[in-house]
């Protein structure tokens, strides 16, 4: 089934202990597009300036990523600037140039109509409701937000929760957005503003699936846990987050039917998809990528996590 | 298989935002004993003061606990005053009174000779070393340390790493130890300092086990991880990593070999036990525990981490 993702595709100067890179390709969109794109069709909805050219398109439509709602603006691209030389679990903006995304009013091609999956990644709550509101009769509905538009945004972010299946943001935001620092009851607050489903990601350590109904005092009940993997050395910790959600949601999209059982494999290819990610500088490692690594690593997570 | 362990039996005064215990059981070698004592028998040498009575050796006892290695000495026991108030992951230390245990020597009584397993819980690194040395026939050692003897006594504490097949730290200890962030680099400098087998312990991120071998890039070859319980409400984080040690050793011991798969099912016991710890003030929660809620959890935690 096909996936229409909404988001940013981007401009990324970005710098970490291994070394840096100016502007290579990024954007939530762009990493959540390239990630998907290993399990299901893929239709990006994004806008893009006058510096975005064949090349970063051939990086998206190489992988079969649907890129007509790709529209070009007179201008430059969102670019950002930001640097994790003091922390790789967290990024130091240094530039957020909004540039064409300022004015960006999402239009979808009517082509991408029959998608029956829908991923609002990280950008304005105005837009995601509009985007959401455009295709009311998707199957299943995922999103992001930040601490950004929780903190400032809140009402209109709101809204969105409504509309949404399930919610991907990380131990931070969710402690924000709930204003409750325990994870289970923060999930619990957070899953009754709208997602059902609520994947809370904890960076180097994982990240947790909340579902279903917690029936004693722990909340073990309807929760999945993955880990992240044990690496070496994190090259570049930019899209992690957004390739995480690609694997999950993507694999999600490519099953039959959204079983329990499935949303368990989608978690393990979840932090599959990320721990590629971070193994080089911003999209280079998913570009590489083949299916047969993808499924090679996620029986390296089986063997990280199962008794036998 | 018999375990024996050295370390301190305490009194505890705890405040934590569910509330506050005064003068409360405790120490690494209590908690670690009844957590244990669940698996295999335990046999404790650990030193107390007058004010340690019949009611607080019945705790011990009446879990099977071998205590005649439990020295009285005139004066008063160890005593530890501790806040969880700004922060369940650390506790703030505000009185460390070692009374009776400023001057303890261990002493190994004749009956503790058979036992083929040896736990050192935290205590000084001289002491550790000593009690490894006047049992040179166990087939299993294992044990824990803390950031004070890390900076402040490393040369003591690299001779005790020699001689332990097993390590349990925290991420803190870990990365202090080893003077290396990142956690895989991390436990291949420590494990180089002795032990074959390193668990390091995350808080409510559960734990991994660094084990084997790794052939590539990333550290998931012979490493192992449990996730923590999901808890609505953490009590009392007061000897939940010395419950985990206790539920991870004293299954091993209870084994009759020691194969992966023991390793294995090892850290689920040891996150199950910690994860009931924390439920209640103190060792209350260890007291009134059974077996058959420790399957029933273990049970739990399966299903939070496998696919089907």
């Amino acid at each position: 089934m096909a996936i229409t993702v909404v988001g940013s595709v981007a401009f990324d100067s970005i710098e970490t202990p291994a070394g840096k890179r100016e502007r290579c390709l990024g954007g939530a969109a762009t990493y959540f597009s390239l990630s998907a794109s290993f399990f299901t069709d893929v239709r990006v909805i994004a806008v893009v300036g006058e510096d975005f050219g064949a090349a970063e398109e051939a990086v998206l439509t190489s992988k079969g990523v649907d890129t007509r709602g790709l529209e070009r603006a007179a201008g430059k691209s969102f670019f950002w600037a930001g640097s994790y030389m003091d922390n790789l679990n967290e990024a130091k903006t240094k530039i957020t140039d909004l540039n064409v995304f300022a004015s960006f009013e999402p239009k979808i091609p009517a082509e991408y109509g029959d998608s029956e999956f829908l991923f609002l990644a990280n950008i304005d709550p105005v837009l995601q409701r509009r985007v959401r509101e455009a295709m009311p009769d998707v199957k299943l509905v995922a999103g992001d937000t930040m601490n950004y538009w929780i903190n400032d945004h809140k009402p209109a972010l709101l809204e969105v929760l409504k509309g949404l299946d399930i919610l991907l943001i990380n131990d931070t935001e969710a402690r924000v957005l709930a204003g409750e620092s325990n994870l289970v009851r923060a999930s619990r607050a957070v899953r009754a503003m709208g997602p059902d489903s609520l994947v809370i990601k904890h960076g180097e350590y994982g990240a947790t699936l909340f579902q279903g109904s917690s029936t004693n005092g722990n909340g073990a009940h309807g929760t999945f846990k993955v880990p992240a993997l044990p690496l070496d050395e994190v090259v570049d910790p930019t899209g992690a987050g957004d390739s995480f959600a690609g694997g999950f949601f993507g694999y999600l999209a490519s099953q039959p039917e959204i079983t329990p059982a499935a949303y368990r494999s989608a978690m393990f290819y979840g932090s599959v998809m990320g721990s590629f990610a971070v193994e080089r500088f911003g999209t280079e490692r998913l570009q590489a990528l083949t299916r047969a690594e993808i499924d090679a690593r996620f029986e390296q997570f089986r063997e990280l996590t199962h008794l036998a």
